[in-house]
């Protein structure tokens, strides 16, 4: 049986719900993170609760659970699911509102299932369609993925994979992942502004400073058109290869070499995080 | 005891709850309409049905439910919960989603409140902050309001009551009503795009076209500051005065005439209704 945690509680998964009271139904106001756990060992977990307590500051909801807390009731869900791979979202919404507008006290819940399988994307590569939008609160995880969940019928119809936004000419992220590219001369680059700040996105960042010239500056539509590979960055996919953008091939249309490269130093990075 | 839909089943409102994976708890995914009844008679019920399937349709969410079936179900709970003067949410969320990202069957909820009461604002009216901001997918009325609850310690701060969209110097609406000014030479406009079309706001146009000059077309905040009167229309609130916005004073500073004659027009328009 799956087990889910809704505040202190572990209770059946099937019989976890929230009152329909909460900000999150009313509201869609919420923050969540999420993270992996390989061999039952989360993935950059410090990253992930760093992130989720900044999450929770923006949106001003106060978080009564200290980090040692947290960490108790992710232990406990993981012994009692016993999922050794798997993806952990840990949610806090608004809370019960009796006026359902003010913010109350929040409720946190904890969910735990097994991955999907990404790997035959990591060999083709994905198709990107472009969009002209910018998340609100972009610094936050927010639950708002109201253009993301909406875009899904657009992909479809570019016989692409998922949306990348633009504003002003300038690319920023995938609802789920960030983007990077490859240029001409080598340099990793990725937008650094009006992002979330990815978890892997970081991790990479560092392990492509060892081997090329990085930047965080503006990539432009051009930028994408033009590079010579593209890829994206997640918890659930690592890092996944671009091949085409608007329906315009990217480099040889094939994965890119310094792509595969990062990828493996990536994989070698979170093996070693097992040990 | 109040009730509550879910679905087809009138149940205890205190037992009213959706499984976590719905879609509004995971991506924030959902439309809702929202409508006054007085002495138990729904108020503009055609207007507010209307907008609901629209919101729907816009959001990709498939209603299951017909018009008249709809219907029923509302006077079923208005009769369970006998409120007279109440209002009645009718919402529609993404669904249960085996993934937490794509869209599934909707779940339907009908909550029924008593009414606030605004009546203070109706004599001193309010002030309003501006805040550059414009809505996703703003034709429909989704659960999307995180920046409107994310505003609300701004608004504390800023000593207002709400806050004012604006968007390219071009004021939008507040997050829960439109935005009227009265001109110097009383003629009354109104933003006609990139907003929720108000079932008030337009009774209030056509009552206002019989009496002065009216326009829908772009308010900046120019025109705001300089305005001779301004207000705003909701549902819950009718027709308030708007005597300030960003610590500015409007015309005289208190309601205006204009702005009680017209509010007199719907409360006899309601009255008629009510018949």
């Amino acid at each position: 049986m799956l087990y889910t945690i809704i505040n202190n509680e572990i209770i059946p998964a099937e019989k976890a719900s929230l009152r329909v009271n909460d900000l999150a139904i009313q509201r869609g106001y919420g923050i969540f993170d999420f993270f992996k756990t390989l061999k039952n060992k989360p993935i950059f977990l410090e990253d992930h609760l760093d992130r989720f307590y900044q999450s929770a500051s923006i949106l001003q909801l106060p978080v009564s659970y200290s980090r040692e807390v947290l960490k108790d009731l992710l232990q406990q869900l993981m012994a009692h699911n016993n999922i050794p791979d798997s993806g952990i979202r840990i949610t806090l919404t608004g809370g019960y509102s009796a006026d359902g507008y003010t913010l109350s006290s929040p409720n946190l819940i904890i969910t735990q299932q097994a991955l999907p399988d990404n790997r035959a994307l990591q060999t083709t590569g994905m198709h990107l369609a472009t969009y002209p939008h910018q998340r609100q609160l972009p610094a936050a995880k927010s639950i708002d993925y109201l253009m993301a969940v909406w875009l899904q019928s657009f992909v479809k119809q570019q016989q692409a994979q998922d949306v990348l936004y633009h504003q002003n000419n300038a690319v920023t992220e995938c609802p789920r992942s960030n983007f990077f590219i490859v240029t001409a001369n080598d340099t990793i680059v990725t937008p650094g502004h009006h992002i979330l700040q990815g978890v892997i996105r970081k991790q990479v960042l560092a392990l492509a400073a060892a081997r090329f010239a990085v930047k965080e500056k503006e990539v432009t539509l051009q930028d994408v058109y033009q590079a010579k590979e593209a890829f994206i960055t997640s918890t659930t996919k690592n890092i996944l290869p671009v091949v085409k953008v608007d329906g315009q091939v990217i480099g040889t249309g094939a994965p890119g070499s310094i792509t595969s490269l990062l990828a493996n130093d990536l994989q070698q990075l979170i093996e070693e995080n097992l040990k």
